[in-house]
């Protein structure tokens, strides 16, 4: 499922003409001809060695994606890894060695740094928070707010970092918010509706704002988790005690909680954890 | 051009069983059939109102990718823009005013929003940095670390942060750099077998570490643009000085030059700028 | 989402060169020339009307597909629903008046119907299965043997059916099968595994062959569903008992229970429902 | 040809998330990190075997699209047919021995049995019909009453059964129906309007309802075969005599007849024919 | 089924950043934030007229075609045709008029072009040998010697031009050449197993170089059209004797006969017909 | 990036129903079902040879893309270079050996050729300008009048025959044309605008008319290079006086030049190149 994605990284960075710079300096030049013709070139075989190397310390994330990046353009490309994704590293710790045709390196570099760099990014920022709650009880998950066309990717990156995902879509799970609420015309018809409509292998989750809502939705029953939004840590602790074993307690935003709370950040704003390649003379 | 890319990031978010809260709550249920059947819905037409609004000063951008999510799921959707791309706005401004059936503002919200926060956010951080070398002649460029995907897009929020790009690709502009060299032999190879490989409208420019190779770059003539790699400013202002008006003079990672600074954090590391969508009741 | 399909489906049926029966005879002859222009013709834009008519009793479903293979290839045709979707229709009744060119009946006519045959047969199917356990609280539901490539549309007709959707595809639910537990050493290990590594929006269910398992299920508890294999009448009864409010229990292949019965042959083995085309003159 | 179809296919059953249950259970778990990283896992290429055992009697068709879905996801599987597609088995015959990771097993079992079980089921049917004519000199043709995107694999399935194809299209031969007689005016003009538009390698069918419109068309001549609709055992006995050798006579739905019997049930109506996945132990 | 392939040509022009020259220029400069944004633009709205003029003498083919390339880009584009396709134009004579934003004429312009104008050649090249053989019965067909990409609309501009159309494809018609009869043994062989395989709606063609293969074809019958390679023109003379009214004949290559002449020329060969478009001020 | 070209280029040929002529003569028939299943067919892996031979002479170019067609149907199909892209070869004279299943040979065989044919008819077109203006100091570049789907094969080709390459779409360079100067009111506001929109490393081509306007240009400076337009060969002669080693100069369809030639009809009206395939036996 990673296949497409990456290919159409390479596709947008290759565009129509290719890597022009690389062809002309490593295809053979016929200088009767005044042309360069890539593919009549033996000397772009000649493999050369690189690695890959973390410049800030984080936690690895994307090897798998990095791998394709090369392999699609040249499935002989060797990618060995030398720490697993999920592995925390220091600032200057090699994490792959590869070898292979110069062109290739030089051609594919960039498409698999861009994708190593975010995932690893997203895994980092999901770590930093997993470890603020650590010994609350809570976890942490990610929410929609992903970049478009990476979703599946990011939500294994946060994954990676320790995090749970909350759903991968608008079709896996019900989220019933306000909105919903309004247009149903109360919070126990909106839950019987769902109910009536879905299958019984999706869980259902309503947003609440108040301790009275989330009363509300507890003597109603019927539903999986509840989303507590905008809550102060006092009404989550509150909530927690209210909700006992009956339902999955979620919080946006705050921590210090035995619940699950959804961070939209790790997704949507953590900085890219920069890794290079160096190329090994 | 803008289209799949939109297209594609709802089908993400739908999946293959749509939006199933709103298909549950806002269908109508016939309850001697125990189903809810979405498209035969009259109450779905009925049309509600709702604002973006900026949740975070910042500079806005990406307004037309948000309204192409809410009109390739219903094309008479309301889309008004309050604030062009391009605007500096405030906290709690609203930038556009949307009215549409609530089935359509329910199922788009979230794609819409994650292209304009991101958008906005790459924007908002290319500003800042164009504001930071105000009055020292330089510009800010962008690199080629975007995120996979998005390239197009988040070059043209570099554009409306007031930044410049630079290549779109490796396809599009001739970038030499260490490895290159090392393959061609020299400096005056790599030159040379690249003026004789590209067409007239293509630019080259080449990466130099130390002013020497600068040096020996001005005396061979024949690139269009010079990239200086980590050089401390004192080499930074030898270099302008030498380079004079014949090449366009480069730096990546630092400020106060007449030169271009091309930064890849203003893509790959923006933090999102954050939106939110108010329904009016 | 239904789009693309049904696009795919009008490019599967026109070909290279489309449909050159109805070009031949509706497209102007220019006999100077020896050659017909199709795009040339004034005739082809004259309208004409014509009905979908059941052939057989049954219940329809699919007929916002059927319209979408019409107005593809021509976004004036008129398709106006007599009957909606989820209606029971007897032999010879009209559930659709089309008006539109002559070129797009014919050209399009073959693909409605093959969407609204099959959609209706696969509602039909589910509707016979929904009364024979109508007043056992047994609820029928679908599984994953669907007609590849037409997975959400097959669900949403077993919805229109009375039926409830299972799984929409291996990422939605956990269904923990016998491999599953063999790989996992035990019953116990496979639940802890499964509930370490999914959200708190996923749920799960397992299947047992036997009312052991099924005790042993529910000591350990964790899951949300119990899919009952291969079990006789009276198994299934004791099933229902041990099982009480704990979790939905599932059965397959069998009638008379107080839980959810899932059926493949709704899906891959409903006979379509007949439906033709007449043209009203 | 097939891939597309068949990729597409385990992407709809894969979804965004994947096999999630089995990525849970024979993933490596890292308890430290509360997180399953799959590709990580060195249990999951571990290589188990199953077989593919017919549950019912029935004529393969279809073992290599169902090669195609353990394949695409792991090209070292291996799959090693028993039965060659064409052959007739009894309930319980083994009809392929599969050997590869547990983790392919798992997650392409369902897809590959979903193209084995429809293929099959349509091979099946048509055997009946073939059958059925044997001594006749009549031949069962499928018609375009197809599942919509298997078109070219269920005309695969129609010839393995023993009957022959009709026009995959409503390009690759002309059949003139009634509607296309009223648009020309007569039929003698519709006949002429083909021949002047189509090439020389395209077969013109028409269809009639009576046997006066047979003869019209034979004094007409120039059509290579003749649809008889809804005729009566004894019309069509006397179609026969009349035609003799001049053109291919075609009925639909009605048998005992020298000529071809067009039948759109064995595509569009036929069960399933059903095939399970055994573990081997 | 013209739609996928204009939008991607006019992909293949825009590329990743779009009409860069049009849209600095025409889009508006904010001089304070150092930036163009093309959406922004009240210009660009405003809508010129202009007028694609044939330089050349000629047959007009692809003017549907060119029209798409605009109204892709804007639905509201306004394209009148002058003189239909099949029209034979003197150089400078008007095809069509146009009226719309710049921006839109000034991008689609080359894409529109580029269609109308090799659309046009291969009409006028075929013209030209439909011309040549006038008065001698024979008939000019194309073969398979098409643009990849582009086999349909040149297929359509061969008949626009006056010509006939061969196989679409390897699917919709049999060629028996040389290899194929090797392959079975006998000519006789060869017709059998075609005659075997093939629905009764497929024509088949055999290939011969000599007279007595030609009779060999004739005393086995079963095949519908005969292509005659590599004959002179006494030995086409008499194959026509030899065929009478049995089966279609066809020559490759040559002229005066009273059958069908296939040239891959007109296709593979034909000189663009120059077009051009001139803005009307 | 050629692979999707060519794959769809196969897929055009082979329709729906794939090679039938192929597949009834070298499948294996099982006369007992009257039935012919290709997938089963011992014999079709049965080897044999051939080789591409040029009918006429002129300059190689596209054997890669030839390989491809055969190696996309069968990975392990051999084909063996002889001559180069880029080598000047006589009629008869072989330039690759091929050796693979009779199946793949003869449903590729006329793909291959088509590329090969047309890129090599590119090729040769372009040496023969180029060696026309050789020992001038003028070379030759294409255009954007290129074959919709295939610009980046089509510029491969015209560098093989030693052109230059042009622009490759409307978004890698500016070409500042008649109607952008009159939309932004005079040359000078023309060039002012793209120098303020385009990153600085994309080049900038303005065309002139006349002698007054490159005068006019050159004083403005700014511009890398100017396209004249209709000029006798006195006109050029003065432009490069005038031009002198400021700008590269472009000429539209004139010689004898120290300066660049561009012409559009080395693309689109070059003809194809004749090569066959020949069995060796």
């Amino acid at each position: 499922m990673v296949e497409p994605v990456v290919r159409a990284a390479l596709l947008e960075d290759l565009g129509r003409a290719g890597d022009i710079t690389t062809d002309a300096i490593i295809g053979a030049c016929h200088p009767e001809r005044n042309a360069v013709i890539p593919s009549e070139v033996e000397g772009q075989r000649k493999s050369i060695s690189a690695e890959i190397v973390a410049r800030k310390p984080g936690r690895v994330a994307g090897l798998g994606v990095a791998e394709l990046a090369f392999t699609l353009l040249d499935p002989g490309f060797q990618f060995e890894r030398l720490r697993p994704d999920g592995s925390d590293v220091e600032a200057r710790e090699t994490v792959a060695r590869l070898n292979g045709s110069a062109r290739t390196l030089l051609s594919a570099e960039r498409t698999a740094l861009n994708f190593l760099c975010r995932l690893s990014g997203v895994a980092t920022a999901t770590r930093a928070l997993v470890r603020a709650v650590e010994g609350t009880g809570a976890a942490i998950a990610c929410t929609r707010k992903t970049t478009p066309g990476l979703r599946s990717l990011e939500k294994y990156a946060v994954r990676v970092g320790g995090g749970r995902n909350h759903r991968f879509g608008l079709d896996d799970a019900v989220l019933i918010k306000d909105n919903h609420i309004v247009a149903a015309g109360s919070v126990a018809e909106a839950i019987e509706r769902v109910r009536r409509a879905v299958g019984h292998l999706v869980k259902i989750e309503i947003e609440v704002d108040t301790l009275d809502q989330l009363r509300e939705v507890l003597s109603i029953g019927g539903v999986d988790a509840v989303l507590l939004d905008n809550m102060t840590e006092a009404q989550l602790r509150e909530a927690v005690k209210l909700a006992g074993e009956r339902v999955v307690l979620e919080a946006s935003g705050s921590v210090n909680l035995e619940s699950v709370i959804s961070s939209g950040s790790i997704t949507h704003s953590a900085p890219a954890l920069d890794f290079g390649l160096d190329f090994l003379s």
